[in-house]
């Protein structure tokens, strides 16, 4: 039995933790109090980009040892037109250099929650989550826990890699909002 | 009737000819002669990155005026672990900085040559062709090229975007090398 920590209670933390209970593990919410317990093994910063630093000074310290698991597109919604972090890097680099004790990965950040909820992309591609991280540990024990849920998954390499899939991130979510794909659909893997 | 120039008879330039073609459009493929005449609307440089350089410098001059498609993932092979453009560019930027006088287009670097061949990703999903590029009347020809050969396409947006289209061919050539991934199958753009 896996705990998953989801931070956040929007669309995306409610379909990945609908993923977890699915799979028969563990799933708890955490709001913003600093004082709250952090009992799982995999946290999820399921808030936007903007706010993980805030999440990361009153939780931090707690995520030691933890699988913490990036899902943020870390756009400049004002232009639409650029990420706000470093062209060579990315929000998980950024999110890794600030827990070097925690085991960062960057997940579902090129799914939309609709597809994560319903586990297809439009209407008959399945979902897949692409999993970076440089902990293969790490990698396999949030796969496992998507695997229990019916979710597929994909290593797609190193922490590195991170900054393609924020890309792809990127891209996806200019095309949702010019109505070139739906909510419910965007880039599906196919094998 | 449009006419396509398609420098380079790989396997990538052979199955754009075919959609050319298969839509009632001329085709002429290039070879690396200086003195060959280029009567195409749009040119194809149907060559991987590292000799675009040489093809720009023996048919740069008669690209004037023309729309020209950069289709190629710049990858250091050597490596696998980044592309040899500058981080905040792409392939498809400096190709538009050495030919001003041409709309320089970034399409098809998404799509494996089988998948634009066969006109699927995988078993089943259509395959999508992505095309960034500044200037709509040119995305526009190239677009219409496609849809009366059968496959659609989609405005990814400005040449900006071929930053991301590149990161999302760079990510997938990496899954298909370590065959997580088939090289018919990859990326599908579903709606």
């Amino acid at each position: 039995m896996t705990t998953v920590s989801i931070i956040g209670n929007g669309n995306m933390g409610t379909a990945i933790g609908g993923i977890v209970t699915a799979g028969g593990n563990n799933v708890e919410f955490i709001g913003r109090d600093a004082d709250a317990a952090i009992n799982g093994d995999i946290v999820v910063l399921a808030v936007g980009y903007p706010a993980v630093a805030e999440v990361i000074a009153a939780h931090g310290d707690k995520l030691a040892g933890k699988v913490v698991v990036d899902i943020t597109n870390p756009l400049n919604f004002e232009t639409f037109d650029s990420l706000v972090v470093p062209a060579d890097g990315s929000a998980a680099a950024v999110i890794a250099e600030a827990l070097p004790a925690s085991s960062v990965l960057k997940a579902f950040n090129t799914n939309f929650a609709a597809t994560l909820a319903g586990n297809t992309v439009g209407d008959n591609a399945a979902t897949t989550v692409h999993i970076a991280g440089d902990s293969a540990d790490a990698k396999a024990l949030l796969g496992s826990v998507l695997q229990a849920g019916g979710v597929a998954s994909v290593d797609a390499g190193a922490l590195a890699r991170a900054r393609e899939l924020e890309a792809i991130g990127f891209l996806q979510l200019t095309l949702a909002v010019q109505e070139k794909i739906g909510w419910n659909a965007g880039f599906a893997l196919i094998k």
